[in-house]
């Protein structure tokens, strides 16, 4: 099915368009769960900890929400190891039903974005097998290499029913430097620009749902111009970053869906499962206490999506 | 040693400024590589063949060139044992005295961004310990977020004596898309506004050669932008994809360096290591190969760099 279908039809069955990040940081997860890895190897307890973590924020969640987001830098710094939680995780999500989108942010030139686009949607021929790599049901793409670049990802989405975010309004105050920069003679800002490819390339990738598995990242920092590229995106999903601990809050994420309450997925990472401040002292209290934050948004969210005049 | 010193020497040592790619396609590597791994799990296998591939060309070139550059798109197309053979061919290129950059063209913001500088460059915190994981002498990074999203990279670079490459013009057709996007009043190229922020970093790393550890990607496809782009920088190295196989000639990579020949690097990837089209039939033939296509390019830059007027 396609991917945008797949979205639509989870956001309806979990009745929310919450997205839980699976962001990790061994030193601040709670130390019931790195406790019993301790004394063993540490590339073992790195994979195992990562998994045993991630395993009980998707056993709290997964009826709860349509997907998860594997920022994979988080995984990375942990080498190999971490990269094998990785798998894990992609297998214990998949297994639970959820959407997987990992937020690589990957871009390249020619054969070098088809390896990965291969890497994390589609797959790699061995000795004239087929192998996946990574297998996600969706990636994070960046445009800065221009549009002969994203080519290979919108491909594998169209063969492999997979989906792709295109950045094209990040949420950190350093996106101004290069994504507000005004060009040409009327002065539009390149995110403008950026939305205009993501709008061409959408059409491509159209579900029944009459979304596309081409979307956007669009932060909800900045929610004046959410507002105006959504509209400028109609076929996209926008997925939306920054909201909890990066300060934006449910009415700025509201400028990135439709009337209809349609149209737009919201990550919450450290919000939802880091809890350092107030360690929760067994697996049921972290497991209760993840529920509950999602809960939170999910009805901070209702409260304002769809509402919009 | 300051990084931008550690390649200098190198450069000086080996007497010739090529960087050999390593990006590894499995399916146009030699038989007498592949087949012997035929029948072994395919996890064992992907990663002997890589590894083993990579050690024929560093024996090949460890003499000749300064560095090699390890595309990891091709690795992670292969999955964690692509990424094992990662790991193994950045050990065997240490071994044998090269420096190793990886281009990963990765960004991303604030605490991600950090991770991935951690991942690639510095190291991370498990039970009170630092861990590497990658630990690369250099790493390619995009600029699209912004210059608040360098800043990690440049730190590690600070802390740990490594280097960076940030995109500035890319090798492909597309990267007029955004980079050649005219801004402002006097509609300065977006590539002309990256520069200015490569150079202001850089200073935060000049060693005692007069370069910096913060250098700058461009493509030896676009000459005349080259030109510009090296006064634009004075105290950045440049890393020049686009030689050889995407078109590049020794006279369009020229323009990348100072008059006296130094200030570049210069990349081939395919045209030194894919011999598909007249297979070599053992190992000594292969290595063989592999040096007098290096010692070619090596003589095809030589002269014309650092005779320009």
């Amino acid at each position: 099915m396609n991917f945008a279908d797949r979205l639509v039809s989870a956001i309806r069955s979990k009745g929310n368009p919450c997205v839980v990040g699976l962001d990790p940081r061994i030193g601040v997860m709670p130390r019931f769960v790195t406790e019993e890895y301790k004394d063993q190897p540490i590339d073992t307890a790195i994979r195992r900890i990562i998994t045993g973590f991630h395993a009980l924020i998707i056993e709290s969640v997964s009826g709860l929400v349509p997907a998860v987001k594997l920022q994979i830098a988080f995984y990375e710094q942990y080498g190999v190891p971490g990269l094998q939680a990785l798998m894990d995780t992609i297998g214990i999500a998949k297994q639970n039903g959820l959407i997987v989108i990992i937020d690589a942010k990957r871009n390249d030139i020619a054969s070098t974005a088809e390896a990965y686009a291969s890497a994390f949607l589609g797959s790699t021929e061995v000795f004239g097998k087929r192998i996946t790599a990574f297998d996600a049901d969706c990636i994070t793409v960046s445009p800065f290499l221009g549009r002969d670049s994203l080519m290979p990802f919108v491909r594998n989405c169209i063969d492999y029913e997979k989906g792709m975010f295109v950045l094209v309004k990040t949420s950190n105050v350093g996106s101004a430097d290069l994504q507000d920069q005004r060009v040409g003679g009327d002065g539009e800002p390149i995110y403008r620009l950026l939305a205009g490819m993501v709008d061409e390339l959408s059409i491509e990738c159209v579900g029944d749902c009459g979304y596309s598995s081409i979307g956007a990242v669009v932060g909800a920092t900045f929610p004046q111009e959410a507002r105006e590229l959504r509209r400028l995106m109609p076929h996209s999903f926008i997925l939306v970053p920054g909201y909890g601990a990066q300060g934006g809050t449910a009415e700025d994420a509201a400028a990135c869906f439709n009337r209809d309450g349609s149209g737009a997925v919201v990550n919450a990472s450290r919000s939802i499962t880091h809890m350092e401040d107030e360690p929760p002292r067994s697996r049921i209290e972290f497991m209760a206490a993840v529920r509950q934050r999602v809960l939170r948004m999910a009805a901070d969210l209702q409260r304002v999506v769809g509402h919009r005049e």
